[in-house]
């Protein structure tokens, strides 16, 4: 199984897949002080709202453990990137118990074993959802590597697999970063379930065709109200999908509700327009050339068939129910 | 004003704009024979439809100078690419000038300079559209590179700018050969047309930002009943603008439109999975990893709001009248 996050307890470093090498290359990069955390969640070493949220844990947990102010790291890592709430809500969690008290590194590790839990439950419940012979489109990386472990879309995947129903993936490669054609492919073979990458502009097209069965995201904050933020295009695939009739699910555990926050508060991340201009370090625009390039996009809740937790699979208008359960 | 197809009447050659070299070189493909026409043709070393159609007519030219078969050059011509119909259209009417006896060069210049004459007139009955400081957003490459000059869908955005229209031009990047990003961006940045290129996954975000007022692509074939096959992603595109209440215009010549096929006759080309896999050369996916890569995509006559020709603005279910006119 893949662990894109690995905590060594005898050296006392935070040990992350360095994401931006693959799928050619399986590097580690080690983190010992939060700064580095900070760095590797700015830089995108790390990436995925469940990821970055452990991961910004363990940061804190570094400058716990180097005797440095908490509230100056806490405050670091918190500005690393806006939209993903995973983020906010591990550190804070983390800062709670430190203000109890309790020690961050236990807290951290304690987020980190029961994401991995989370994501297998979230497997579990969604793949019932997924029919022999099915093909499932997904969207950038919600999986291991986005995750502890498992994933929370490729964990539906994953399961469906593991239960032996005969499926195809199709992965959009989801620019600027393609965390699709790079990081879910990866996974995918590694995982040996059958997989096509298309381009983002395909999608359309195949479902037109008739070729897709169900689409399955993750998401990066989920309002009350079940509203979803997640990568950039994902709000594109639910209006496609809502016009063709195709289920649209968003996998996620709770940690990624924010139940305080209303539209108007959320900052869509704006990234380097050089993630656009720029693929693996070759200039594909004109010199002068100059681009938008938003991470994330916002999908209604009208336009979501279901969002798949680690306590059950909710209409996005009930999702408030979970507070509940 | 960018011309990327000349055709050299003293050494009897065609000399075609290299556009897999551009924006960052500006090189030039000499074409001394049809086969290396149909290469050009095949590689894109020129692509859109009204270009390829010129630039066949002159293979077909080069083949007759050269005293060859023009059957046998008329059928390799042909079966360089599938789904424009220009290429088809343009041929037709070399070969049936061939056989009353005419030269094959004069009709092909013919061609040529009616196509100069026709974009001009898109572009001036188009801009009646485009309202002053408006943000207009195009797909792929619909410009002087895909045209003798002027182009279709971005001559209009032309004579808008020419005719003093305060315009943004939005360009989705096209993957997977961009012609987006480094076609219409290379034009767009010749003419100082003010525009930011988006990766195609960001179209429906701003769509949903009301940022962007009008749509207006190209058209590689257009059926008699308005269905149209363009660019991939044009389809998505077009049900994102449905779903958002924005005018979606195709412009294109009378040439493009093919009454003579029903849906069923139309072959969408699969080009070669490693224009997915790779971007410039550099791989992207994982070593094993598989990909779809259809470069057209069709788009139903009720997601398009007129189709803009030398001839007028129609309502797709009305281009079929057209040949009254």
């Amino acid at each position: 199984m893949l662990k894109p996050i690995i905590w060594d307890d005898e050296k006392g470093e935070l040990i992350l897949i360095d994401q931006r090498k693959l799928p050619h290359n399986l590097e580690y990069f080690i983190c010992k002080t939060y700064e580095d955390v900070a760095y590797a969640i700015k830089d995108m070493v790390v990436r995925g709202a469940p990821a970055i949220g452990i991961s910004a844990a363990y940061g804190l947990a570094l400058a716990e453990i180097k005797g440095e102010n908490i509230y100056r790291a806490y405050n670091t890592l918190k500005n690393t990137r806006p939209t993903a709430v995973n983020l906010f809500w591990a550190l804070d969690r983390c800062l709670k118990a430190y203000e109890k008290g309790k020690k961050i590194l236990d807290e951290a590790k304690k987020i980190h074993n029961e994401d991995i839990e989370i994501c297998k439950n979230i497997g579990i419940i969604g793949e019932k959802l997924i029919n022999d012979g099915d093909t499932v489109l997904t969207h950038c990386n919600a999986g291991a590597l986005a995750t502890s472990a498992y994933g929370t879309a490729l964990s539906v995947i994953r399961f469906a697999h593991y239960n032996g129903k005969d499926i195809l993936v199709i992965i959009d490669e989801t620019r600027p970063r393609l965390q699709g054609a790079k990081l879910t492919a990866f996974e995918l073979e590694y995982e040996k379930i059958p997989y096509r990458i298309i381009t983002d502009n395909s999608a359309g097209f195949l479902m037109q065709k008739g070729e897709i069965d169900k689409i399955i995201v993750g998401a990066d904050r989920i309002l009350r109200d079940g509203t979803v933020y997640n990568k950039i295009g994902t709000y594109s695939l639910a209006v496609l999908a809502n016009y063709h009739n195709i289920p649209f699910y968003v996998a996620a555990p709770i940690s990624t509700l924010d139940f305080y926050s209303d539209e108007k508060d959320i900052k869509i991340e704006e990234r380097s327009e050089k993630e656009v201009l720029y693929i693996d370090n070759v200039r594909i625009a004109p010199k002068n050339a100059k681009a938008y390039n938003y991470a994330f996009d916002k999908t209604p809740p009208e336009l979501i068939t279901g969002i798949i937790t680690e306590k059950g699979i909710f209409k996005p208008n009930e999702i408030s129910k979970i507070v509940n359960i």
